[in-house]
């Protein structure tokens, strides 16, 4: 048995780049992704998938086109496929993300927050 | 926007049972499940799905046939689809669990520890 446990706070401390996640462990066909946040990302979707957020530490907001939802440590929120949002913090914020492998942090919006999508930690 | 965000202590002071596992959220054909684990569980495998299981507060032990992996507060593990395994915690633990919809906790195992695959909390 090969054993592979991963702790999220060594993890964490593994990289400093913002909005650059990077996956920690698969599921079957999904992926956990760790990523750092601070200031705004950009207005996108997922056509054809689910997203979940889990903050392990700060807070952030997830701005829909008619409301805004904060999240704090220990509070999770599942953005449904094709529904457009922007998330954003304040100070820096670090999160757990639950989605399928290959998925890319802007969605079909593209710009120069766009992260590699196959980067592990 | 329907605001279902989650938060996971307040989820966890809604059910004290042990191993019985309770669905909070959904990403696609996958669930977030929260289930506080006391003593030990019964050897079991899951043949057709991997099993990720993150500790939020304790510490479990998660036994092989050959081995015994130590998991505490905020570290996490993927059993692999087909690998025998068996819970336990001396202590109260609890833990978030993802895999997809409908798996039965003891696999095909059964036996009273068997729980419903459909409690939301």
């Amino acid at each position: 048995m090969p054993f592979k446990k991963i702790n999220l706070k060594d993890k964490l401390s593994k990289f400093s780049e913002y909005w650059s996640p990077r996956i920690i462990a698969e599921v079957n066909d999904h992926q956990f992704k760790l990523v750092k946040i601070k200031g705004e990302f950009v207005w996108h979707d997922h056509k054809d998938t689910d997203e979940a957020f889990i903050v392990l530490e700060g807070s952030m907001r997830i701005e829909f086109q008619d409301s805004i939802l904060k999240l704090s440590e220990g509070e999770m929120y599942v953005v449904p496929k094709g529904v457009l949002h922007k998330t954003s913090s304040e100070n820096k914020c670090k999160i757990l993300i639950v989605e399928p492998n290959g998925i890319v942090n802007t969605g079909e919006a593209g710009g120069d927050l766009t992260a590699a999508n196959d980067a592990w930690v």
